[in-house]
Order: C-alpha cells, then structure tokens, then sequence
C-alpha cells in the first residue's frame, strides 16, 4: 500500500499553497492558442527596458567557464555590493533572488512557537516562508493599504523573532518615509530581526522614502534586502542580496546553499552595478510610464493606490476576475491580487510606452463591454 | 547593548557549519599570487571538456529575455525530462542544482526530533540539510568505504523520514548493484523516503550501476535526485532535477522558491538532454582519464578507492595536508577529504589529459620531496 507522503511532510509544509507567479507568455499562447509575439506581460514587475548591455558583454564573457561551480564565496559581487553600500563584504548576502534572502531568515530565525509580524497586503513570500518553517506569522492589518508600523510594533511579542517590512511594498506601492522607519527602528527590540525588503528602492530613491542602509550602523537587528531583478533587469538569473551585521550574515551563509547564485548571476549583477546609465534609464522609462497609466485611469474614471514600485494597483470596485479573463483573451496578461485579499483589484507593473499604450486600449475595450 | 543573533537562529542552524566548496582558481591566485592562467584545478568534479556547443547556443538564444523571471513551473525543462525518464511531468521537481532537492526534501520531510539515515563517508550535503532543519543525522559506518545497505536498514527507526544513498557515492566513488537495491528498497518501510542520489550515474550507465529510474513505478517511496552539473557540464548554470511519485514531488514543489531554476539554466539544459555527444565524449573522456590516473598512482605506489564517478580518492597513507598544500603551490587545487573523515586521502576529479599528466607530474615531484 503506498503511503501518504502529504500527511508526512512537516505540519508548515502540509497547510503550504506555492507562491503564484505571473502567468508567463508562453503558457498564455499555449492556453489560448495565441500568437506568443503579439502578447504583453505587465504582470511580474519585470523592467521593460531589455537587457542592459554591460550586464549581457558580462554574461557572454563568462560562458567559457560553463562547466565550473560558481565562485561559492561570490567574492567579488561581495566586494562590488560592499563598496556601494559602505559596508564591509562579511555583511552581505547573496541570494538566489532576494526571495532566498526571506527564505534564508526565516530558515535561520523562526520555527514552531514562534512568530513573523509582517503587514495585510504585503508580499507573498514572507508568510509562506514563515509557514514553510511552521511558525506563526502574524498579519497586522493595514492602513489605506500601507503599513501601520505602530500597530506593527505593537504585535511584537516575546515569540516574535521576525518584522518584514517592505518599502515601497508589494502588491500595493505604499511607502513610509525616513521619520517613521526611524521611529520604528528605535521602538523595535533590539533581539528582533528587522527586514527591510528594499526590491524596488531604486525606483524610489532621492524620493520621500529612506534609504534603509543609512540605518545599519545604528541598529545590529536591521537586515536591508534587495534584488538585481527589478530596476537592473536581471529578473531571469536570479540574484538579490542581504545586507545587515555580520554576525547576522554569517547566520544566513551557514544555511544558504553554497552554489546559490549561479556565475553568469555573479558576473552580471557585477556589471549592472556599473551601468548607471541603465539603472537611470530604468528610472525615467518608469517615471513616464507611472503617469501614463495614471492618466488613462484616470480617464476611465478608475482610482489607484499611489504607488513608488514599478506597478501600479488599479481598483474596479468590483470584482476584477472577468476583467482580468477578457484582458487575457485580448493578449494582455496583468496580475490578479485577489490572494492578496484585494479581489477588486489588479496590479500592473509599467512597461514602455507601447506596452502601457496596449494594455490601456485593451483595458478600454473591456470595460465598455460593461 | 547588541544581541547575539546566533544565539537567537534555530538549534540547528547554531551548530551548522557551512559546506566547503573546492578551491575556486581565482582564490587561489590571489591567495598565493599565481597566474590563473597556470592553475589546474581538479577539485569539484567538473566536466573537463568545456561548454557543450548546443547549451551555448540555447543560452544566447534566451539573453534577449533577460529581463523577465523564468518559467517557474519549468514547463519546457519539465516536459523533456518527463519523456527522457519514463514519467509524467508531475513527477519531476527541478532544483537550483541537485543540492536544493537534497535541501527540499529535508525542509519538507525532517524536523527536530526525526532522522535521516546516511553512510559515514557520504556527500556532506546530506548532514548538513539534516542539521539545518534540526533532525538528526543517524551516520552508519561504512563497509570498505562504500554504503552498508543492510546496517543502513537495521538503523531505520520510527523516527526515520528519509534515508539518503548515493550511487556512485561523492567522495568515495563506491557503487552497489541492481541486486542490492532492490533488496534495499524491499526492505526500506514503504513511509520512509529513499533519496537515491545519482549525481554521478551518467558515467557509470550500462554498467553493474543500476539505473534508479526503474525502481520508481514500483516504489512509491523513492526520489530519484540527479544534476547537470557534471556529465552535462552545467555546474556554473545550477540545475538538478528529482524524480518521484507525483505526490512526492508536489510536497517538494510546496517548500521550492518559485523561481529557484534560473532562465538561462532552463534554457541550457534542455539544450544539453539533446546533445548525445557531449554526453558521449563527457564519459570517453572520464574512462581516459580515470585509466591514466590510476596508472599514475600505481607508477608512484599508491593506492585508491575504485571509483564509477568522475573523480578518485587516492590514499596516501598519511596526512595528505601537506601534500596538498605542496600542489597548491605549484598550482595544482585538488580536494581534502579530511572533513569526510578520510584524512590521507585526496579527491582528484578526473581531468582532460593534460590536466591529469600536469597533476599527476607534480605529485611525483610533492612525493619525491618526502
């Protein structure tokens, strides 16, 4: 008789729903039979700008050493990242996306009888990687979709081990500026990790929102996260980093994987980082884009949630889930954040002119078929 | 006052220290101040013939989709390998290298006050996986450096979730037959998982090697874990596979980050499953080399663990610490087994040639030394 692998997984795991990723091109064509040219993704935040080219001549140099592990250490990611950040290399960690990052701390840090606090709205990976270790997670309702970081402070208790905070957050854009991460910093207790998911701060920079680094000399407990995937474009290789003490760090390599980032994710995040103009192009393309999409709206008598990421939360009032279905049938693929609990929403991450253009037009198409 | 986070992380993340990778080239420039270009390094059982043309080729036909995640459910990759093995695509879970399906089925399947049952002498992943989510190691001696499968079976207790075997075994290079697997599998408690871990099997197939892959319709118990990171020569890439029953591999598709498989990795190694002669020349290659080494151990008196894998353990009868660190200054990064607990041995994976005439020509002259 075969046994039931499901009820022997560990009691996390058993209750576990995957993360839902943004339908990708290709399975939209096979489902609906569509030209895969003519479809566009606004729906996984991904940078519409193309590949940067220092980060592709990077890739291309490296693809001699096909057959050789990664450098294990990422030793000179680590030193490029540790420059930027005015932090020493023994403070960074490197990981397989900054999904490993979360992954990393909630491996190292919770477990049964303990407890994550992370906000309503917030980003998907942080109670499914609390969950996955079997501990708590403690969802702090939101305020007008954002963090209410007093309430947040407040459901801190003596099993609490995690805070995640993003900044800007994912799937609504909300933000919190540079008073009220500080206060925040102050008041949270010294033995409690706090991780500041910055995914999309290069989108936001010199902008109203802290620079989350800025505070790590202060506060021992403070992890900063961050991702090659969004404003550098490097979404496909995977490669985000954690910066934070480096006893913390040493905490997450021990049980990081050691070939996580693979060597053509070393050698390209190495080159982003040196591609300033891509990142500022990234910046602008994306400026323009968020007023576009604001503007068609707008016109169509839509709100939104302001939003400093590179997506945009566009409210119907209604349930989005048919509209959501005809924008498919029509090629465009944008993503449904009713697991989120915002059923009447859908989250559009910006893409250049043209694709914004599309997806406003099919988006007008729908709903004046009411 | 600053808290002690290792103090805080999880039991067994405290006690956890982390893999130690082969020596990288670069490391070992900057370390001794050699040219790179002079370095040989026989210490990660790589594929020694360089890049397979039809990977390369994949992997520059992706760049253009840089910028976008990868295909979290690995359709494609997924697909291929489910017509290679014999098996329904739900039945495959794709890993960030062979490593993370080690580390999945720990996070899934063990926890504090379960075991793990593994040979003394067995890939260091296994404990460290074991460790990480706090269950227990349960280490059986070995028989003449290989698995005893029967003492590996008297050790199964109720507590046991998981016994890994690998065949061949890293670092030793041991085999077992069909006839002992099956006996092996007969007896294993059909709730208990059998990682069969056969990283190595593609240059030991059609050999007395049995191929795990037929055992899976019968054994419902079984994953099946191999990688593309040695005969396929993709270590840089990171990418594994396991193969189970369908269940199995939806619990491990629970705990598995979205998009632990990264683009180009995908992309590559449907690219190398196509590429019959670089799998072909990968195994001509290895039984060149395996042969010269072996002849070159024997000119210098010296003797070795018979091995099917990539790489051979030879014995030098006392600390080999010294010997490698006398190759390594002439250049020469092989692997110290110490840490296996064999401290006169060292690891050399079998190299092109050249490789294996200059390693084998500066152990003459480390040993001529005394």
């Amino acid at each position: 008789m075969s046994c039931d692998f499901l009820a022997r997984a560990v009691p996390g795991v058993q209750k576990l729903s995957p993360y839902v990723p943004g339908k990708p091109v290709d399975e939209l064509a096979r489902e609906l039979n569509l030209d895969p040219v003519g479809i566009v993704k606004l729906a996984s935040n991904e940078n519409p700008l193309g590949p940067s080219p220092k980060a592709l001549e990077a890739i291309r140099a490296e693809l001699a050493e096909l057959t050789r592990y990664p450098d294990g250490n990422g030793f000179e990611l680590k030193r490029k990242l540790a420059a930027r950040c005015g932090v020493q290399p023994a403070q960074v960690t490197l990981g397989n996306g900054s999904n490993d990052i979360l992954d990393l701390v909630a491996r190292a840090f919770l477990a049964p009888g303990l407890n994550a606090v992370f906000s309503q709205y917030a980003f998907a990976v942080y109670p499914i990687a609390t969950q996955a270790v079997g501990a708590e997670g403690k969802v702090v309702p939101a305020q007008g979709y954002g963090h209410d970081l007093e309430a947040m402070l407040a459901a801190i208790d003596a099993n609490t081990r995690v805070v995640f905070i993003a900044n800007p957050n994912n799937p609504t854009g909300t933000w919190f500026g540079p008073q009220a991460l500080a206060e925040f910093l102050a008041r949270v207790p010294g033995n409690v990790l706090v991780v500041l998911d910055e995914a999309y701060i290069e989108y936001a920079e010199g902008d109203e929102l802290p620079d989350g680094l800025n505070y790590l000399a202060q506060y021992p407990n403070l992890l900063v996260s961050r991702t090659f995937s969004k404003a550098y474009g490097l979404a496909s290789l995977r490669v985000g980093y954690g910066v934070s003490s480096a006893q913390v760090a040493d905490v997450l390599n021990r049980v990081r994987q050691p070939f996580n980032v693979n060597s053509l994710a070393l050698a390209a995040a190495c080159a982003a980082l040196d591609d300033a103009d891509y990142l500022a192009a990234s910046r602008r393309v994306n400026d323009a884009g968020m007023a576009q999409l604001e503007q068609g709206f707008r016109a169509l008598g839509l709100s939104w949630i302001p939003s400093r990421g590179n997506f945009i939360a566009v409210d119907f009032g209604r349930d989005a889930a048919p509209i959501n279905r005809a924008l498919l049938q029509d090629g465009v693929i944008v993503r449904p954040v009713a697991g989120y609990g915002m059923p009447t929403f859908l989250r559009v991450s910006i893409g250049t002119e043209q694709e914004n253009a599309r997806f406003l037009t099919a988006l007008t198409k729908v709903l004046a078929r009411g």
